[in-house]
């Protein structure tokens, strides 16, 4: 199946590849035949709601440059795997310590805290398996391989993880917080656009040109919005639509753009990172429609 | 530097491929240029004394099968990044809770749960991220990813852990302790031999034959020596030599070779492996002198 020349808007394909992306991830761990504790935990995990963003973004660059949906099918699943698995070791009692995960017990709750760390270190894991697996072009996978664990690693998703950590325990500059958003969830959301806008993915499997200065501008602007927009939700939305205690960035005293900058300022500069990234879109015209969607979603969700 | 074609025992080259190993791994890791509390964490967890036997399989094959060093390199440093990341997440609190690794303070007891966490987390990637930029031929790379994610992931290490810790709970019978160890311990061990006797590598950069099945059988029985030795040592060793507190496995109830069949019996199936693992390597000959040395070391080892 492929969505690319439907007529259709990014709207309806968003949420067909929204279920094709879970499909893909199903396959692949039922393949696996888990057993016991593991695979149950692993199994709840994967079930997990959510808003599937970077394989959207994964999807959306795919019909911009020409790749078939099949091969993005990988770069997708492989992202949201490990997207997944940070959020379970990040709810842990010695991270986040986060009960409820969209209104569900977090894995360590449902489970018990050892088999939250192992079902992360699985689904890390399997994030590279899955590619390895993907039957395209070696070198494409080679390329993939690196840019994920570069985005997902010690330089990117983990040191951001660990800088907001000690950021806990001391406020941080507005510079700092936004170094920190760009490694944690920057990383994997530019990543999302660069697996599939890398020159050796491009010239094996797609038809369009590169440009990936003006890609990369646009996933650290979408980046810095989609944080904004979560600090901003942690003060404005309610407990029930971000699945967590509202207010719970304040009780415990993180530095986010709220707090540094205050609401209303924190509203104009989301508003700004958005607009540059349209502008870095502008140049592609139609072909961009769904990563123009996606940048609208980010900064308008409500979850 | 090349150890294959020089006069020395494997005792002597295992010395050299020890400190090799180590440097591969600490040369990666600078380059990242990784900061903070993250970044001295990594360090003092690869800094972490240790016995390297994984690398040594692999460079031991690679010996075997005319594979060059500097391309064993490479799968060696990465999969003793697994079996560090797998330490440093087995020692938290939730886990084996163990306060001493080799006589010195775990990596969360020295730093902090979190910490410990990340580290683990950081690690496993790196491993990948290692493999991606070693420059060989992506095929290769591929073959290693593949071969690598399936022994540390949901169907192997991370299950024999996950089988583990339920086992503290109930009593495993002989089956299902060997089976656990096979996952936990023996798919790293078997990877070590097969990331470089994969067809797909010899193929590229060695120039002996596989006969992939010997290999495969050597992996099994030293891998399960090698556990009935850990067994062993938990009653015989003491603190000082194993680098942790003696007999913690009786303390915590666990299944262990000795609990199950008793000292005797245990040394007897132990010695039973060593010479089924002796008998695969028979057909080589000379050539498989470093396996041959390490079976041998796995057995007669004090810590």
């Amino acid at each position: 199946m492929d969505f690319q020349n439907n007529q259709t808007g990014f709207s309806d394909r968003a949420t067909e590849y929204k279920a094709r992306v879970e499909q893909v991830i199903v396959n692949f761990v039922r393949k696996k035949k888990l057993q016991g504790r593991l695979g149950d935990a692993v199994s709840y995990a994967i079930a997990t709601d959510g808003k599937r963003i970077r394989p959207l973004i994964v999807y959306a660059t795919a019909e911009l440059l020409g790749v078939p949906t099949a091969i993005a099918d990988h770069p997708a699943a492989a992202i949201e795997l490990v997207h997944i698995y940070s959020l379970v070791h990040d709810d842990l009692p010695a991270m986040d310590d986060d009960d409820l995960r969209r209104g569900e017990p977090t894995v360590h709750k449902q489970f018990d805290e050892a088999t939250g760390i192992l079902v992360g270190d699985a689904l890390l894991t399997f994030a590279f398996e899955l590619l390895a697996e993907s039957g395209v072009e070696p070198s494409v996978i080679v390329e993939w391989v690196r840019l994920l664990s570069r985005a997902a690693g010690a330089s990117g998703m983990v040191a951001g993880q660990s800088t907001d950590l000690e950021g806990e325990t001391c406020a941080l500059s507005l510079g700092s917080l936004e170094q920190m958003h760009r490694q944690k969830s920057g990383a994997l959301i530019e990543a999302s656009l660069s697996m599939i806008a890398s020159e050796a993915v491009v010239a094996t499997t797609g038809n369009g040109g590169v440009e990936a200065a003006r890609l990369e501008g646009f996933g650290h602007h979408i980046g810095l919005a989609f944080q904004i927009r979560d600090d901003l939700l942690d003060v404005e939305g309610t407990t029930e639509q971000i699945g967590k205690p509202q207010g719970s960035d304040a009780a415990s005293n993180k530095s986010t753009f709220v707090s540094l900058l205050g609401l209303e300022s924190a509203r104009n500069r989301m508003q700004q990172e958005l607009s540059a990234a349209q502008q870095q879109l502008a140049y592609f015209g139609e072909q961009a429609e769904g990563l123009g969607w996606i940048a609208d979603y980010i900064v308008s969700r409500s979850k």
